[in-house]
């Protein structure tokens, strides 16, 4: 799709047509929102009892992301809703969105049109507004940088060192799925490569593709807790991974947590893929990322509140931290968790 | 700097070690700042009268700084108080950044450390909190993402679209000298690229030098104004030289502009540098960016404000849309003046 050297390159807008070109269409939704992109920075503006939440990422073409497989637009949105994910992980709800692109002066305008649609679709279903950022061209490859802006109450604020002992750990939806996705997608890839003109054999796996290309944030379960009158104990959302994610709780809480592996969550087709590639179910859940469901902990009295709820698995207890991380399989055997989650400088 | 392989690679290290080791000294200043690095985001509280101005930037390696001339610690200076700047140019104040890095797994730490040491140098001075941001790595160069965050009242913060006609055009400082400094520093380049070995022939321009490679943002002019009662019509931070943001303002506003060449403020080793380099020193001044002076407006009755004060040079006044945007030669004629301020996509 970035081939065609028949579009418009970005070097005929410049910098700053690129910029009015992309953003002419904003509307701001928010009252918080006085003033968005256009000037030297967004204003943004609090009542008293809210506080202002803020979270930033960074996206590099070929180590975060593949242009081969991954469609620009559904790039964009994943952007945005894994940033999203990052405010609902403080229990509070995204409202501002800023944006940075890095892109070689190669790329068709087009390119950069087809990632923003996939920002402001985000933007538009989740109820935020995109108020500024930078475009600017790099030597090579594409580099995303978003920053989320999110609106909170002080005291509902869900952090990770605020866990404490015999607190339940749950987790939302099901685990596994996104990394199960890219490992269809890396797996076509291949075939295309030793097979050029080969179609990609995708069919009957739409749920953990969508896992993977086009999550979700769980802006429901911050309402769920608000309707449901339910505080968590500590909260963070699964990007790197079930095992990496529990070790930042344990490790900030100064804690250690005992894990059910019969209680993790993983849908039928997560498994079955798993199966078919030689991997163990499990360890795709502990170990792959991305797939933004939220773990968090609660005090074992307000159990009532989730029991029954489908959205919501207990998996396991913290513990004393002398009894470490473990996971308890099946078999009912225990054995240390290593936080073996997606690290951008050891990977490959 | 960046070639030593004796130092320890980021690999070593992973995501969460780099991002502990660089931020663990970090204490925060203000009572703003409720939660900084280490969950899934900042948290950030303002009073009712307040707003949160927020401002985000992004640079790369070869098109916005090069490393074989610019030395770690002044780029993360220099990345910190040119976003200090944008806040500055809303009239505010700077009080929280946030910084991402994609950097290749080959740089060793100790490089990521340097420019970290330059970014909170800067924090420091500028008394500014680190709160957050996000370390990955990428195929190839360094890339740095920031986003500032700032405080300031409502009714005094300064936008480019309220300038108003007959309202005089003022500058802070003195212009062109940044890129002064780096016609010289790339001068250098060349020269050792031809005889390696050869040593850079920089003395007795360390003004011009220092205005490129560690610039500082205009925060004293908030406070100036604040101390001076002045109420600025509009303002914009000069990051892109001088003709790009007289063209915002106008654009914005919806005026035109004369602006008298003799009233420019350039310093005498601007000058002087320029005339050997056979430039135009007048269009180093326009055309030339990263001073990060402010340029504003202001109603003529509040001249007396700022009369004599060696911070301020009124250059113009803003004029009708259709007599354009124009400069008065010391000869007395007039010229349209066009931005051709930096943009990375059609620059090289």
């Amino acid at each position: 799709m970035l081939e065609n050297k028949s579009r418009t390159p970005i070097s005929e807008l410049g910098e700053f047509g690129l910029i009015r070109h992309l953003t002419e269409n904003i509307t701001l939704k928010h009252n918080s929102s006085i003033k968005g992109v256009g000037d030297d920075a967004a204003v943004i503006s609090y009542s008293d009892n809210k506080v202002t939440v803020v979270s930033t990422d960074m996206l590099t073409e070929g180590v975060h992301f593949d242009l081969s497989y991954v469609p620009l637009k559904h790039l964009g949105y994943k952007v945005a809703t894994s940033n999203f994910s990052d405010i609902c992980a403080m229990n509070a709800v995204p409202k501002q969105l800023l944006i940075s692109l890095a892109v070689s002066s190669r790329f068709p305008v087009d390119a950069v049109e087809e990632l923003y649609s996939g920002i402001l679709i985000a933007c538009e279903r989740y109820n935020v507004d995109l108020v500024g950022g930078d475009t600017t061209s790099s030597l090579s490859g594409l580099t995303i940088s978003a920053t989320i802006i999110g609106e909170g109450e002080k005291d509902k604020l869900t952090y990770r060192n605020t866990a404490k002992e015999k607190d339940l750990i749950c987790v939302t939806g099901d685990l596994g799925g996104a990394f199960m996705g890219l490992t269809l997608l890396q797996r076509e890839k291949e075939v295309f490569k030793e097979v050029p003109g080969a179609q990609p054999d995708l069919e009957g796996n739409d749920y953990i593709l969508e896992r993977q290309l086009k999550p979700e944030a769980r802006i429901d379960i911050v309402q769920a807790f608000q309707e449901l009158n339910l505080q968590p104990t500590s909260m963070i959302d699964i990007s790197d991974g079930l095992a990496s994610e529990i070790m930042h709780i344990c490790t900030q809480s100064g804690l250690g947590a005992q894990i059910y592996e019969e209680k993790i969550p993983i849908d039928p087709m997560t498994f079955n893929r798993a199966r078919e590639f030689n991997l163990d179910p499990t360890t795709c859940a502990l170990n792959g990322g991305e797939d933004y469901e939220l773990l968090f902990t609660i005090n074992a009295d307000d159990f009532e509140k989730i029991k029954g709820n489908p959205d919501f698995t207990v998996i396991g207890y913290l513990s004393d931290k002398n009894s470490g991380v473990n996971l308890i399989s099946k078999s009912n055997t225990s054995h240390p968790i290593k936080a073996q989650g997606w690290d951008s400088f050891v990977q490959k």
